[in-house]
């Protein structure tokens, strides 16, 4: 059963608040390792795979965790990197220190610091209602949920709202994903399904897609086997921003797996049709 | 026959400021059409496919057409927009107003501004010895070419330095591509040869790469089937910052086709021996 958000307008702000400060102390950490002469050091945690940890993952969660710590010491903590939690308090942060590790490395500026605030449902991670995507070498920051869906970024704050149908809903459609593959083989057909039909396919932006979304520039984002933390900070933003994140079956997607992120209804269903195609 | 540069170290400077000057008109012709709410209008260009000139595109070219048409009025202009003349001066301005104006219309920060100054070789577009490549969103500026190489970022002033090759070349190497297609089929093949025997390969980010290699964070871009003022601006930057910049059989790039930038001489020719495998 999914429990009712009752949160008063003066404790929304605090938690805007520290939502913004966690971003502003992993922003510090990231940015100080990000683009060293020389390219990075990446420690590989997956010795079967290219799945690079650095040191800038490390201290920007370590440094998001220590803040809330100290301020918020009963809530849960789903980190990346360093362990999750559920508290006690039915409130559970969850915590991507670097979305986008290959970019990082590569030194795109696409990466993001991703955070989520979920609640505890029936003693599970439940649905965000506030997330931030920040890229801190850009310095843009998107911010969705208890009432706010914004850009704060080099030229200014700006509303975000994810844009309206086209007249062709798909064959007008712009979509995004991360890795040309997405996933499994038959994921990946799927997906192709889709990607034909629409206008333009573009790849690599890891979370900075969702964020695109939810700033009305692009339809579509369709990964596949995302973690929680992949898609808890971006998914609150896009759906503050009028968007729709489901799994590719049209249900729940805030455990991550297979996630398509779509504008408006009406790119969604028709993206969710061939999907299932 | 190529012509030796006698640039006096005065006319380098007025050179340098004019290019940055070119830049800055550019910047604020496209920022102000970028990312509107709902997404661009394009025209299409292209029928047979999808090409899209923003009004942007244009108004950017005519905006450095116009200063380049008081200052220096006998430079030649090889521009993407608005056609081409070698000029009498024996110097051509190449000029691309927006490179990745699909990632411009999906509103990612990784298109940019570009360009380069040629010299007219026996009657002909010449390789470039000097190049910016502008990202206005960010505010990013790679210049490279008469004696400079350097970054000017929303972090600072920063020199630009392609990496020394790793301990293997090309299996430690991170490769870029725009499109996963890479031109032809057989083109395509022949990429793939290299992208799988390097650790990682990325897409999408069309100028862009050319900055991240000159700023020593990738090794490789590869791409296939560019005009010449894609690759001026890029080349000269890269080349400024210890890079080469060479088409698939180590020949002249500056005229564009199939270009390889490589950050070091070892992962070049690793490479290029797969290319023509």
């Amino acid at each position: 059963m999914k429990k009712p958000l009752d949160i008063t307008s003066l404790e929304a702000d605090a938690l805007l608040d520290l939502a913004q400060r966690l971003a502003d102390a992993a922003r510090v950490e990231t940015l100080a390792r990000f683009r060293p002469l020389g390219g990075i050091a990446a420690a590989n945690k997956d010795a079967g795979g290219f799945d690079p940890v650095t040191e800038a993952d490390r201290a920007a969660e370590a440094a998001m965790r220590a803040i809330l710590a100290k301020e918020r010491p009963n809530d849960g903590i789903f980190g990346e990197e360093q362990g999750q939690s559920l508290g006690t308090s039915g409130y559970v942060w969850v915590l991507d220190p670097i979305d986008g590790t290959r970019g990082f490395m590569s030194g795109t500026p696409t990466w993001g610091v991703l955070i989520g605030l979920a609640q505890v449902v029936d003693g599970a991670l439940g649905a965000p209602f506030l997330g931030v995507v920040d890229q801190p070498y850009i310095g843009e920051r998107f911010i969705g949920g208890l009432g706010q869906a914004r850009l704060i970024g080099p030229h200014g704050e700006f509303p975000l709202k994810t844009r309206a149908a086209a007249p062709q809903a798909l064959a007008d459609a712009v979509l995004f994903t991360t890795f040309p593959e997405v996933g499994t083989a038959a994921e990946g057909a799927a997906f192709r399904q889709v990607s034909q039909a629409a206008k333009l396919t573009r790849y690599g932006m890891d979370c900075y897609a969702y964020a695109l979304l939810a700033a009305g520039q692009i339809d579509l984002v369709i990964e596949a086997q995302l973690h929680p933390y992949d898609i808890q900070g971006p998914m609150a933003v896009v759906e503050a921003a009028g968007g729709l994140v489901t799994d590719w079956q049209g249900g729940p997607a805030h455990l991550g797996g297979q996630v398509i992120a779509a504008a408006n209804p009406e790119v969604h269903a028709a993206a969710l049709a061939l999907l299932n195609a």
